[in-house]
């Protein structure tokens, strides 16, 4: 690590790498070193945008000795054995959720991880989301009493392509994991899980078993109870909303306007336009802020980024709405 | 009056008589004794729906001796007569406003009005309104700090007929001048008076030199500025709104809405209907109120109604607005 | 029935027995005929505000010959048996939700209700309530397109006494009850019932093995999926809202609230009166409503009041909820 | 210029000077080439940050040949003789609001700026604000019919130091500029002007026979009336809002909040963090796009960036809104 820059090493160059190259390119501590995809075009578009040099082989990035961390932004089967080789270089890895979608391969790694000091952190970028945060540490802090109900309403703008169901390893592993990673975040000691799901309008769920409308009820061992709400698409955008009730009272993040214009006419009043898209723009700043956090991290510094067992316990949620759904049970969980 | 009840003779029988019909039968402190309307047929239609006995003269009324409060809503050019004969027969009486359309013809009442005992209040609804009452209660006790500018808003849902502009005075008599006594509400000691105007839609206005559209800067002698914006018309409905300014704060009265539920599409998030059409739904709960204010006056309780000095102020500050619009000057005034 | 009112016989004067008289009186359908408590002080404090004669026998009121509908407001265990009464002297029947605690002894009086003629309706006031039914009829004339998730949050502003809480079947059965039969006003077909609760903060629930917070999750055969969010307390007031989301929007019914005003500091914006209080403020329309309604299906004509069937549905689906949350299964339900 | 980028000269490096910098250096279509201010250690700093050579004489920066477009963000009284000197090297400028406090220095420039071929745009940075030009557009597009009226809230959260005050200019041409090129924005075809104003709470305005509230109306050749609200200070934060009032409805641009996050207590429901600061953050973006339209002027391409009329006639209107601020009438205005 030089005195003013970590140095990074990205892995994978899609839609999301692109974002987290931007940031770090932006970021006043940072900057990107070197860069790596299989696919070497994406790679490349990345490095002349943002920085770095081009890694013709994946190797180079582990044994170049000048990274200071990696940004594993790869597809999900590829995360454990990156996580793996980062901890055996002995480089921080911040790694895009979820872990794997096997909690089996994840629990392979977790002693390796865990015996190590290396820092492993997981991309759930909603905790880094300025609303989000700021609710979480009003209620932290008792403005609103003790945290009796959680309610996260998370819908999509619309399906992925059927293709992309196929391999998700199905809504609760795949979208509704950032919703139970935020659950855990208000409310860590869940302790048993139920979800039920419907396939109502995308042939793509319906085709490969999967749900595109879910309902999941978690209970904390405090009785605190969490509802999540997911819908695979939504006509008015991006729907990401938050209700924490407490004894004294409610603390709601609502959804990211577009516009701070209302018309009102003769047919309806105060009528705002459609709220933003999907994640890259409402959550543009909780990257950002996320890898700040995660540079405190690789500096030693205290932080607060989601760890391993972070999503660990995620992907072990999500495991459970999975099989309650399925099955029509409630699943107990244990998290520790 | 009886142990129980405030005997009621009403005066004039149209839309907003019978409001005040309705409400002095509701009221558990009144009855409605007497009705008078020289078009008898709008009489018995009220008496045999609110109760009452019809009087085929006006004389009637204030001579029966079974009166123990008149209740005036007959035309504007009858105010000033009827309110003369209710002191004179030593009756309390409720007049709508506005007194007169010609201060002369006020002037000349004041010092009969002034020398008697007997209490003449006037019809300014709006002072309670629950929520307007309620943001002056939150000024009077200091919540916003000094109150530095007012902003009222006001516009009716559509134009008069034609007809009826041409005897209403003119639009700051006739609609503003609710507004301005609002403004006395919150801010007694205006001082000067500039108005606007513009014919931009209604050819009543045009065609009897009246405006559509106006805009009232008023100054007090403490400083304070309101500004009062008018319109005849409004395509999304009644639109009343006020805005306190203070040196620690913001009181804002909003539109009163006619549905609690809001939609959501492609096109646009969170429109609710229309607000509520006219003066009679949305200050339905006001005429209530004035009533009881009424009743308290009568029966020699502290009351908050407005006086008829009150009427004479609003009607000094729209001549000052209508000479004003006209003349292209700012107009001093001097309410006391 | 004389030709112009319906003569009612209020049965019950306890607070809501209170709502109905007062709505019987101002109905310019109804005259508040009989009324019976066997605290006969409550009868008598009711007939002397709104009318009717005080029946010191109930048997008089059966057999009275000048009563043309029922008003059934005594407390749950007497719901049966006044209903089979009333369905025997032929003379319809309003009764409060719910019809017992026990489905036993309402399917008991099921075939006879279905068998007779005699009109029995059920007090789901909220049915009523204008948000809520515009919300629904708005759903159904496909405004955003089918209707895939329903959320229903139902908060009461504080426990009641835990003596009550003994007596009252539970959450679910006393409170929730509401809540099932709106789920069903939106989406009838319900197959199978989740649901969770914890006793947080209430001694009462507590100390009689009740939940203060619930929470359930309904599927429909359709496979729209509702939820109910209770609580037993509500800091904020009375919280009744509901979020219908379909394929091409989302209608929302948001809190009422007690005042047009908001206030904007140093330290807040935007910031509104507590909302109302509790039901009778909140649904004071709605029970007028109901008995507009209910009056239209005593005269024969096309009426939407909630039948027998509805009520008993309710207690089905209440019935399931308390089981699913003490034993922790998913329970299916068949409403038919 | 070269191909890809115009090369910028910055005057002024104070605060709006370093917000340029910052946007110039983040443009991909601009760079930073020299940077000068009378204090050099501001220069300095500019150019360590984002970039550009730092010139010890102004003339350099005229003389370089290597400036495709200059940036005056020096002091209002600079502003003449550097638009003259940009227009006589040949160079487009982009100047910081007002072009002078004096507008017969204007007007003494104003034939030269006429007949050169050289772009000269003005700083009104709001016109660029999405908020602002999407309502804009939306009016311009008949979406609310005829404008009739226009409201503009323009409030300061503090008045600045009394030292400050005593060089403005005074609030209209130091502050209600802004809004009178926003009143021209929508409306530019302004009559007559009526201004009033208090001091009210600021020693510096007192001392200075200063106003620190004010209240404007403008009059339109159409008869479109237009209002303006203006404060030095706020409580509550920024206070920037707009309301378009047409034959067909309103369109509101409301204050730009700092969060998503609301909450509900016994004590108050849905109140929000106070509004964002200060011009600096609420019009971060508009900043952005003011300079993105500037350089497609200095490419040649159509922009609608404010002109030096544009900066003329906001001056026009502030010198009329003084004058009849102290004298007390109303002053017509020619702005063509």
């Amino acid at each position: 690590m030089t005195a003013d820059h970590v140095r990074f090493a990205l892995i994978g160059t899609g839609r999301i790498g692109q974002v987290h190259a931007a940031n770090i390119a932006a970021n006043p501590d940072a900057t990107l070193a070197w860069v790596y995809d299989p696919i070497a075009e994406g790679a490349h578009a990345v490095a002349q945008r943002h920085g770095g040099v081009v890694a013709s082989e994946l190797e180079t990035v582990f044994s170049s000795g000048d990274v200071d961390a990696v940004l594993i932004s790869s597809p999900t089967p590829t995360h454990v054995d990156l996580i793996e080789r980062a901890v055996d270089a002995d480089i921080p890895a911040l790694c895009e959720k979820p872990i794997d979608l096997d909690l089996a391969r994840v629990d392979a790694l977790r002693p390796k991880v865990e015996a190590s000091a290396v820092p492993v952190a997981l991309g759930f970028n909603r905790r880094f989301d300025a609303a989000f945060a700021s609710a979480r540490a009003r209620v932290a802090a008792g403005e609103i009493g003790p945290l009796e109900q959680l309610s996260i309403i998370s819908r999509d703008p619309a399906p992925p392509p059927a293709s992309y169901v196929g391999v998700s390893g199905g809504i609760f592993r795949d979208m509704t994991i950032h919703d139970l990673d935020m659950a855990r975040f208000f409310v860590p000691d869940i302790v048993d899980v139920f979800a039920t799901g419907s396939a109502l309008f995308d042939d793509g769920a319906r085709e490969h078993g999967d749900f595109d409308t879910a309902q999941v009820v978690l209970r904390a061992a405090s009785g605190t109870l969490v509802t999540i709400t997911n819908s695979r698409h939504s006509a008015m955008g991006y729907d990401q909303r938050l209700e924490a009730f407490g004894g004294r009272g409610v603390l709601q993040v609502a959804n990211a306007g577009t516009s701070l214009v209302s018309v009102s006419t003769a047919d309806s009043v105060e009528a705002k336009p459609p709220y933003q898209d999907f994640f890259l723009e409402r959550y543009a700043g909780a990257y950002a802020a996320e890898l700040d956090e995660f540079i405190k991290l690789v500096r030693g510094a205290p932080s607060t980024s989601p760890t391993f067992a972070d999503g660990r316990a995620a992907l072990v949620l999500a495991d459970a709405a999975q099989r309650s759904a399925i099955e029509r049970v409630v699943v107990p969980v244990n998290l520790s």
